[in-house]
């Protein structure tokens, strides 16, 4: 375990492969060797008390701090597809899942465990990248990879990462907290990464420089947001869209005892997305609310606090938070259209093919 | 959140499945529902601040503990087979293996997280006992499952559990504390799991109830054990036998920088396990250091703290810790045969289907 200064993660070009291309040939020892150097190299580690290579990792919770803890698993064909995204945005991606996570309680993250089921005909060099491609955004965030293990799968490669976080009591925030009148806000634009895997599935666009392919293949977790949202005390409730916004408001509603009205002229649809799916002849706002995988955050804020949300914005500058809506006593949830209509807010995705009954 | 005292998991057959059988048709949130409910149902939950059902699980660590997190992972067809293990055993087994490690780290295990990824074909039943078995087991150990999160396998079941222990920093224990003299002991007996992984795969022991068929199928961690030894601090290094008694002895000498010597006679060898490889004309004592998944615990004792050693087995009865060896001062890994021969000590089991060059 080192202690120098953060300088990133080490260049895997810095490790000989001997001319074994694939993990089975590489063996999991140096395999293990291989991960433990990408992820440790030249990090900082704080408040790891013993790092990768023992029966488990320990660290030390700062005094007065609560620990989140959430784990996030991402399967090949289900998550992710290789033809679209390289195995450095699925390591980007599995972590930015997680870290979304605990952004959405205001917590600062911390630590994190990457579990890896790898086909044996893996390349080594891909392993390399995925695990580059966590140890880069683990850096950026002062996450320091504490532990895991690797193993061989006979056919889908799975990642799973846990990810820990500290919060101070106070700065806590949890899908319960909301009452009705409370208004949300959601941070910077939805729909664009559902847009992207449209693009990507649809063959358009294969250029992974495509504003919509990006915010899919390599999310952006509201990391510095929900903290300095958590800091300030400016929401009394917070959710990620991971599974989209819909899906989100529900879940934030539900928990929070209320219903929620949703202003569909207001919700900031991704430019991209919209154009995509006006194209399409596809209805935007339908669109935007069933798409998941943004990564944005979703909080409930007091007409009176936002003068707090004022100053946690100040902080952070990018991303925009946008109004949409408001929770309501009643417990229904619904959109209001540009018709002036309202409608049943739809659910969102399910994994598992069929849709919740209700 | 219930706070009512421990009355172990919920039946799943409280619950109704409402004809549907596979998680295909029960739908994720559904799924998700019933899962929680096995879990939470009746189940006090110490230090559990927020549970299943938010972005993150909250937890509160004991002031002046430290954490210690490990994660690990089984795959269909690589740790488990569909025709030798129940549902419940996968789950036992999976639960089993974290709070190994914990315990090999002195470690009093509190929470853990459970990642599945389930085929569309799974019938809901056995997803029932699967979690079934992890409430009944981290029951038995007040462990609180906290989080975690379901998905869709296209193909093999995909079984993820990080747990999460605390320790007092006097009482952690890692498998870099050994020196040279250190005399190394080992709980209960070793080599019944691979031996019943083995009879098994024959075809000899269709019957589930045979002595190291359970070894295999429902491996017993020494929790109770390894706290003991933390709190006596009786051991000055500690690692569990996960991957094989050979594997462990040489992590435990290579991490404390010694070498290892192992008295071949001395072995504990599990007896239904002796008599299953004598009777396939199979070296007993070669078969008993490669094989893995016993989960026990080996530890390296300076001779003079035996009273230590004591005073903790005094307070856990079971298993016996039997004396097999020594650290030494060259970094040499020998077994020393009944013939007098001293050999080389070989390496343990390796995923990815290649051993070790060393």
């Amino acid at each position: 375990m080192t202690h120098a200064p953060s300088r990133g993660p080490t260049s895997p070009a810095a490790i000989p492969v001997h001319g074994r291309e694939t993990v089975a040939g590489c063996g999991e020892r140096a395999l293990l060797e291989r991960i433990r150097t990408i992820l440790v190299s030249g990090r900082h580690q704080e408040g790891v008390v013993v790092g990768i290579g023992d029966d488990g990792a320990v660290v030390a919770v700062p005094r007065n701090a609560l620990t989140v803890l959430t784990a996030d698993g991402a399967v090949e064909g289900v998550h992710f597809d290789r033809a679209f995204s390289t195995a450095g945005d699925i390591g980007v991606r599995a972590l930015a899942a997680n870290l979304s996570d605990l952004a959405a309680m205001g917590a600062e993250p911390r630590w994190a465990l990457l579990s890896l089921a790898l086909p044996d005909s893996t390349p080594v060099g891909e392993v390399d990248e995925m695990v580059t491609g966590i140890a880069t955004l683990a850096a950026a965030h002062d996450v320091a990879v504490v532990g895991g293990n690797v193993t061989t799968s006979p056919s889908a490669l799975v990642i799973d990462i846990t990810a820990i976080g500290t919060v101070r009591p106070r700065q806590l925030l949890t899908r319960s907290g909301g009452r009705a009148g409370d208004e949300l806000f959601v941070s910077g634009t939805v729909g664009g990464a559902a847009a992207g895997l449209e693009m990507l599935r649809s063959g358009v666009a294969a250029d992974a420089g495509h504003p919509c392919v990006v915010r899919h293949v390599r999310p952006v977790p509201r990391v510095r947001l929900g903290l300095a949202i958590g800091r300030a005390r400016a929401a009394r409730a917070m959710i990620d869209l991971s599974d989209g916004l819909a899906d989100a408001a529900h879940q934030l509603a539900e928990a929070s005892g209320c219903g929620i009205e949703l202003d569909a002229e207001t919700i900031p649809i991704d430019a991209c997305a919209r154009a995509w799916w006006e194209s399409n002849g596809t209805d935007p706002v339908a669109a935007a609310l069933a798409g998941g995988d943004d990564y944005e955050l979703l909080c409930a804020i007091p007409r009176s606090w936002q003068g707090r949300l004022r100053h946690a914005r100040s902080r952070v500058g990018d991303p925009p938070l946008t109004r949409i809506g408001v929770l309501t006593r009643d417990r229904d949830a619904r959109v209001l259209r540009r018709s002036g209509a309202r409608v049943r807010l739809p659910r969102g995705y399910e994994h598992f093919g069929s849709r919740s009954a209700n």
